[in-house]
């Protein structure tokens, strides 16, 4: 017979956050924010997301270089156990719970311990970024497919970015801004184009949104200095969809669009 | 001297819908469709969603097969002139209007014509369906990427999938369930196991959201009729990712999971 285990009368919600904007929250992760008891948050949500939830205790999960914080083990811990005292729990991240945000992992763990769990997806900025710099990530005749990719580091993207036919599809990098030279080099090695059209879009959504346009070519001299850049959510896109980007003008040599509006903000 | 252009009062908003549920319909895209004069929307966009656009005209612009329906350049001159008129229009389109739906060539026309318009991304079934089902896009340790594209035919996946590394990351397929046999034929003869876990998503958010657990041997065999799939949403996943779902108990011999309710309704 299976071990009896107590019901637990507590919930977790694994919550996509979206690119930032309140206003690209689901009406359900709006819900859940207001019911919230608890809120754990990533690093990248903004205080205009955490302000809806208004009766929770919010907790900062962040990394942070040099400071030492809760590891994948404790976050998954604490869910269980504030689920078991009966709170209903809101595990906040930016973009989607599912797209390198370990809610897999959360919710392999909140599984293993019968805790009552959902998932409410939320935009990725892998998709929302490149839309809302005006680039779709497919267009007929241009691209019938994307690749979504880690640019955390060669473990993560050149086993998928290796074999890929240059040119095949609309290439989106995540967590890439650091490595986005060598990213450059690996596909120029792979033998893509070094003139292929390439997208920086930083802080999408948020105030200050900002595109660089440029070429694979280009991509790793970027400067991104005068936008702080290194700490804001930067997401890079290649392919000739950039070209195709509605309101963009054209693909120079590497400009810095500033205080990018090309989304109607005034609807 | 550039040639002087009346100022067009109306706008466009090209909304994405998600996956059908309303409740994954983002605030601004439930503002867009409150405050519409007109509702230009696709063929799976079901009627709840369309319910919130209280005050607008509907009008469906679906392709069905053996009907006479609007061309894509049709489309793109009722958006403009009815901007023209002075009319707040939305172009609803399920899932998100770049991915799949020729929102790029919409947003082309009416920057061409000097309409306003805006995009407010949706959740991606690519992303939202595998999600809802339990199962991650990404996994550490299992997938770093992954590959989104279109079923519609050999000249749409061949490209992209022929070059990829076989296993190198989660494979999306988007309208693919009329080339699933064709497709898993093609992975396999790309050198893909055959034992690679795979399932399909039917439904994804709405009543009667189905999941079906198999491999890539046994894709193209699933049965569909007693949920009369051809007219529904089915998303594709394959990958090892399939079997890290949380809450999905094993991947078999290609079962069919009746109304499948991982995720937790009653929160």
């Amino acid at each position: 017979m299976p071990e009896a285990r107590p019901a637990v009368r507590g919930w977790v919600s694994l919550v996509g956050a979206g690119p930032g904007d309140p206003d690209l929250l689901t009406r359900r992760a709006i819900d859940r924010l207001e019911r919230a008891d608890l809120v754990l948050y990533d690093g990248l949500v903004p205080a205009a997301v955490l302000a809806l939830a208004t009766r929770a205790e919010l907790v900062s999960v962040a990394r942070r270089k040099g400071e030492k914080t809760l590891t994948q083990s404790g976050v998954n811990e604490l869910l269980i156990a504030a689920a078991r005292l009966g709170q209903r729990v809101v595990r906040l991240k930016s973009g989607d719970p599912f797209v390198f945000g370990r809610g897999g992992e959360e919710a392999l763990a909140l599984s293993a311990a019968g805790v009552p769990f959902e998932v409410v997806p939320g935009l990725s900025s892998a998709i929302a970024a490149p839309g809302l710099a005006g680039i779709p990530v497919t267009h007929r005749g241009v691209a019938s497919g994307f690749v979504v990719v880690s640019g955390h580091g060669p473990d993560a993207y050149e086993p998928l970015l290796g074999g890929l036919a240059p040119g095949a599809a609309t290439l989106v990098v995540l967590m890439g801004m650091g490595h986005r030279l060598e990213i450059a080099g690996f596909l120029v090695g792979a033998g893509w184009d070094a003139g292929t059209p390439a997208a920086i879009v930083v802080s999408a959504s948020r105030p200050g949104q900002r595109v660089w346009l440029g070429t694979i070519g280009t991509l790793g001299h970027a400067r991104w200095d005068d936008v702080d850049a290194p700490d804001l959510p930067g997401v890079i896109v290649i392919g000739d969809v950039v070209t195709t980007a509605a309101g963009v003008a054209s693909v120079a040599t590497g400009t810095l669009v500033e205080e990018y509006t090309w989304q109607s903000r005034t609807i």
